[in-house]
C-alpha cells in the first residue's frame, strides 16, 4: 500500500448548487491543494442521507451537478480523484468497524450534534446515523490515510474526533492510521447579497452557475453603506456589504482605488457595483468556459466519476486489507 | 429478484465451541428448517466485534470451528446457505443506510441493551456499534427478505425492532421489505452439569465436539436429586439435574421406565447416568461421524464458506439494487 507523504481527502454533500461562499470557503483551497499533493474529493451522498433521508430523490440529481460545479471551479480530474462516496463500499465497511470502537459519549458531546439538534426543527435529527455521522466522516477520511484534511476553523472539533477514532483503532490493533492534520482554509468573508450568511435557504447567494445577467439586478438592489444616502456622502467600505466582494475578486490596486474613491465620495455606489460586476465577469469567465465544455459532452461527468471511483476504490480496498488483517478478519 | 414465499435467515457469533444448549436451543430448529425452506445461516463475525472488539484475534479462529459444529450438527451445505457475514459487504452498506432512518430512542429502549450494560462490567459496552447492533441485525435479516426468522421467546423484542426498521424503510421509500415473522424455537430445558445455565464461562457444558470419554467423568460427578442419599431412597426426576437430558436424548419409552425406576427406588443414579451416557453416545454418533469427514478434508470448510458466500452475495446484491433504486441512489 502506498502511503504518500502528502495526501488530502475532503468531501461535500450534494444538496444544491454551489455559491461563492462555497468557492471562497472551500473550493479555492481544494483547487490549490490538487497541485501540491495527491488529492481525493468525494460527493458525500451517504452523508446527505443523514439529514435528507426523508426525501432522498434530489440527492441523485445533485451528484452530477456538484461534479460540474467542482470542475467548473477548477478541480482537474487529471490532477485529483473526484468520486462518489456510495460507489466505494469500503467506506461502509470501515464505518461498521469503527462504530465498534467509538464511544457513544464522544458522539454525544460533539458540539455540532447538540447545536443542530437544537436549531433544526424542520427535520427529524434523532436517528442513529445522525448521531454517528462523525464515525462515517472518520471512515471517509481515514480510509485514504491522508496527511492533510482541509477544514475551516469551525470544523476543527470534527477533525479532532476523526483523529481520536484513528488513535483508538491504533491503540487496540497496533499503529496503522496516520493522524491527519488540519490544513486550515484561510477565512474569507463572503456575505449574502442581503448581508446575512450566504445560504440556499435565504435565497441571497451568487451561484457559480449564475450568468452575469442573472446576478446584475440582484447586485443593483444590494444595500451598501447604510449611512451613505447620497453619492456626495463619503462611504465606509468596512461596513459596506458589497466591499467584501471586491476584496475577494478585484485586484489589490483597484481595491485601493475603490476604498479611496468611496471614502472621499468620488466614487458612487452605482459605479462601484458596475466595477464589481466586471470583476465577477472576469472571475466567472474560466468557470463558465469549463462548464460549457462539460455541458457539450453529456458523458463527461459520468466518465470523470467512473474513473475517480475506480481510483478511490483501489486505495480504499488496500486500506481495508490492512484493517482486516489488523483485526484478524 | 426472487422472493420465495418461504425463506429463513439466522446467524450465530463465532465466540467458542457449541454445547448441547446451543444444539437444543437453536441448531436443532435450524436443521429442521433447512428441509422446509430456503435457509441462510451466517457466522456473525462483525457482530462478535461489538463485544469483543478489544481482542478480536480469537474470532477468526472460531469461524471455521463454528461451521464445523454446524455441519456436524446436521446443517447440510447442499440444503442451506452457510456463509460468513463479513464476506458479504452488502450487510455493511444496508447497515449504513438503515442507520439513517433508525431513531436512537428505539435503540436506547431496547431491553437487552440496558440489561447488558448493567450486567456486563468486564467489557466496555459504551460504543456506538454496541448501541446500534439491532440495526446491524436488521440489516442481516432484511437483506435476505425472509418470511421466517427462528427466535427464542426472549429474542422477540429484537425481531420486533427489525420489523419496525423494515416498516420505517417502507414508509419512507415505498413497500419493499416483507415483514419477517417469528418462527419460535420450542423451549428446551438443558441445564449445565452443575445445574446452572449451560455456559462457556461456567465450564459446565457438554460440547458437541466432546468425546464420551471426556464427558463420562463429569456426568458421574453430577448432582442428581439432592434428597436421594441412598439408592433405596425413591428419587424425584423433576428436581434431578440429569433427568432433563433424558428428556432431550432418550426415547420416550425408556424415559417412562427411568421415571418409574427412579421414583420406586428400583433404578439407582449410577445406572441412570450410564443409561444417559448411552443415549449421549447414540446422539453423538452421527455428529462425530460428520465431524470426522470434515476433519479428513481440511479444505472442505473453506469450500463450504466460499460457496455459501457467493450464494449469499448474489441475493444480498439483488436486494441492495432494490434498496438503492428505492432511495434513488
Ligand atoms: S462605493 Fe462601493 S464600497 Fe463604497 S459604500 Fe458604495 S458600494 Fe460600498
Ligand atoms: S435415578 Fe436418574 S432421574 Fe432419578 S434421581 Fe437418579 S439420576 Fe435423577
Amino acid at each position: 500500500m502506498t502511503r504518500p507523504e502528502s495526501r488530502t481527502v475532503s468531501g461535500m454533500r450534494p444538496t444544491g448548487p454551489l455559491h461563492l461562499g462555497h468557492y471562497f470557503g472551500v473550493l479555492k483551497n481544494w483547487v490549490e491543494m490538487q497541485h501540491e499533493m495527491e488529492a481525493y474529493f468525494f460527493v458525500a451522498d451517504w452523508h446527505a442521507l443523514t439529514s435528507d433521508f426523508a426525501e432522498p430523490s434530489r440527492i441523485k440529481e445533485f451528484v452530477p451537478e456538484l461534479v460540474k460545479d467542482w470542475v467548473a471551479a477548477g478541480l482537474d480530474p487529471e490532477k485529483c480523484v473526484i468520486f462518489q462516496q456510495s460507489q466505494v463500499k469500503e467506506h461502509a465497511e470501515l464505518h461498521l468497524i469503527l462504530s465498534m470502537i467509538t464511544p457513544v459519549s464522544w458522539l454525544e458531546r460533539n458540539p455540532t450534534y447538540k447545536e443542530q439538534q437544537q436549531e433544526i426543527t424542520t427535520k427529524d435529527l434523532g436517528n442513529y446515523g445522525f448521531l454517528g455521522y462523525p464515525v462515517l466522516m472518520a471512515s471517509d477520511i481515514l480510509i485514504y490515510r491522508p496527511k492533510w484534511v482541509p477544514v475551516g476553523q469551525d470544523q476543527l472539533p470534527h477533525l479532532e474526533l476523526t483523529r481520536e477514532i484513528g488513535r483508538r483503532f491504533n491503540h487496540f490493533y497496533g499503529d496503522f492510521f496516520p493522524e491527519p492534520e488540519a490544513r486550515l482554509t484561510p477565512a474569507a468573508k463572503c456575505p449574502g447579497l442581503d448581508g446575512r450568511k450566504m445560504s440556499k435557504s435565504y435565497g441571497n447567494g451568487i451561484y457559480l452557475r449564475d450568468t452575469i445577467e442573472e446576478v446584475a439586478p440582484k447586485v443593483r438592489g444590494m444595500f451598501t453603506d447604510p449611512a451613505r444616502l447620497r453619492k456626495s456622502d463619503p462611504g465606509n467600505p468596512d461596513v459596506c456589504n458589497l466591499f467584501p466582494y471586491h476584496v475577494l475578486m478585484t485586484d489589490a490596486e483597484k481595491q485601493a482605488e475603490i476604498r479611496e474613491g468611496c471614502t472621499s465620495a468620488k466614487l458612487g455606489c452605482v459605479d462601484c457595483k458596475k466595477m464589481f460586476l466586471e470583476s465577477l465577469a472576469r472571475f466567472f469567465e474560466p468557470l463558465h468556459e469549463r462548464r460549457r465544455v462539460l455541458d457539450a459532452d453529456p458523458e463527461r461527468v459520468r466518465a470523470i466519476l467512473e474513473d475517480g471511483n475506480t481510483r478511490a476504490r483501489r486505495e480504499a480496498a488496500a486500506t481495508m486489507d490492512g484493517v482486516r488483517s489488523r483485526i484478524h478478519f
